[in-house]
């Protein structure tokens, strides 16, 4: 039986996960649950504590020592707070640190969910020790973070930096952060979702008429990828064009930060495959000014435990260097 | 009488500089004269050499402890060598610093002009003691440098991270870096003077036709600044677009970076009044993501100098350190 535990939380604007750990990093319980964020923080909030209750008991440890939280941001790991109407409903200016120091008495973290995700693989993943590590993951949107030397790399006053939203494209579809053509509008999931719906009609012939029963709006990223991964038409133009946008990034990415490795995670990353060529292709085309093809770009290993992983490596990091008992 | 000195050497693609300056960092001497790329590396390395003495000889020190380099890139630090036949014709992976130890027999650094001008900025400029601190060159060309602590940011193997050249649009002018619309392409002194040229004929009231004698491609980036800042219309419209596409860049570099302040130096922004609406737009259109208001964007202290304080900071930091006597 394990003495001491710590809980990682992985907030999405989806699912929320939790995953109770030993102070060697191995998880002992995991469980999660849809977070309906549009429910009210509150409600949001009680669901989280629960799932963390879950895990240590589950886990069977004598103690829990502390809590880790990589969140969908923006969020204040200073003031503990997350401030996300945009992709958890209704959750501005939320309290979740002081609510969980409140349920539970012992050390909390908060962290922007990429940043966890690139902390868990640098842990425990695909990129484990490396110097300088990007990390890029996408699924329903785009996050982006930097971890050097086993750091979180952070901005004025502990922000965190959204490369997902950086400009690709001024003539691009708008975006809730503002600008119109970033990163995110252009290659997410969401693009995906939307650049198959609107051009639908196009493709009488393509297989998502069948697969979203002629309904548009169910149309999602994993439909379209796996149509195209079955030649369909109408799926693969889509991914030419997504996968062009997303090597634009990834071109900026490069020569913006040159880093020894770059992990690509995320539920559309599940279909790297399909980005492959695009990757290439941007490599080649930018080893002129900076060694791109120097770069290791990796899938990432931990798939949707990254976020536990990384969220309860922050609170271990503590506990090992002896801030915590 | 000063003992011991170091020199700081700036290669740009015109000039090249250097000043001599005790451990304080008090510049004691300093020089320029054109560099005559196109002549071939050894007779630009001969100048260079001369320029050297020639400060020491200035300063009156009785001894030339070590001396810094900063070149415009791509340049290999841990090599030694200058890889630029772009900005630097003819200057193929030259073997500067085997020449400088040859000739002087005394430590050498080599980094980029870009980094080397945000750390002279860092030592003894605007961005003194800042912990995060980005540093943008606009002048011919764009660069860019990442000062962590006073520690110039490297990408793999010792590389410098070339953000003059991301992705601002892809249906931008061609760069000779590979890419289209690369912010080098779209926001420089060099498109500057492109764009008044190509839209000359359209404007016969401008009065760049008087300034460059009716000889569209005497027409440079300092004719178009001067013309715009006294209302000339091709002028003013050709800043309109240029401040345009560099806030842009502006918006990347806070939303990938996020530093605590962003130093704009290089020839071209000594007319940063031009520039301002468009960074103060740039600014409050993407405060929703990261806290684009809370980083000081400020103008260079330094101005010419910023190199060669920084190229001698990369020698006196080491000497500091105790590394060198």
């Amino acid at each position: 039986m394990t003495d001491k535990i710590v809980v990682g939380v992985d907030l999405g604007g989806t699912i929320v996960r939790a995953g109770a750990f030993d102070a060697q990093g191995t998880m002992l319980a995991a469980r999660e649950t849809p977070i309906e964020a549009a429910r009210g923080p509150e409600a949001g909030l009680r669901k989280m504590q629960g799932l963390i209750e879950q895990v240590s008991a589950e886990s069977k440890a004598k103690s829990l020592v502390g809590i880790g939280i990589g969140a969908s941001g923006p969020v204040d790991p200073i003031r503990g707070t997350i401030n996300n109407p945009f992709t958890l409903p209704t959750w501005e200016d939320v309290r979740v640190v002081d609510w969980m120091i409140k349920a539970f008495d012992v050390p909390i973290t908060l962290e922007n969910d990429a940043d966890v995700a690139a902390l868990g693989e640098y842990w425990k993943g695909a990129g484990q020790s490396v110097q300088r590590l990007y990390a890029i993951t996408l699924g329903t949107g785009i996050g982006t973070a930097l971890i050097l030397d086993g750091e979180i790399y952070r901005g004025v006053d502990g922000s965190h930096p959204d490369g997902g939203h950086h400009l690709i494209d001024p003539l691009g579809p708008p975006c809730y952060c503002g600008l119109h053509g970033c990163w995110e509008s252009l290659a997410s999931g969401t693009a995906i979702a939307r650049e198959a719906r609107q051009r639908l009609k196009d493709f009488p012939e393509s297989s998502l008429w069948l697969n979203s029963g002629g309904d548009e709006s169910r149309i999602d990223a994993q439909m379209v990828t796996d149509a195209a991964r079955q030649g369909d038409p109408l799926a693969t133009s889509v991914m030419g064009k997504i996968s062009h946008y997303f090597g634009l990034g990834l071109a900026n990415i490069v020569l913006l930060f040159t880093p020894d490795m770059i992990v690509l995670g995320g539920s559309v990353m599940k279909s790297v495959d399909l980005f492959l060529p695009a990757i290439k292709n941007t490599v080649q085309e930018i080893d002129v000014m900076v060694p791109a093809s120097r770069i290791l770009i990796v899938p990432a290993k931990l798939g949707n435990l990254a976020g536990m992983y990384g969220a309860a490596y922050t609170v271990i990091k503590k506990w090992n260097a002896g801030v915590m008992n």
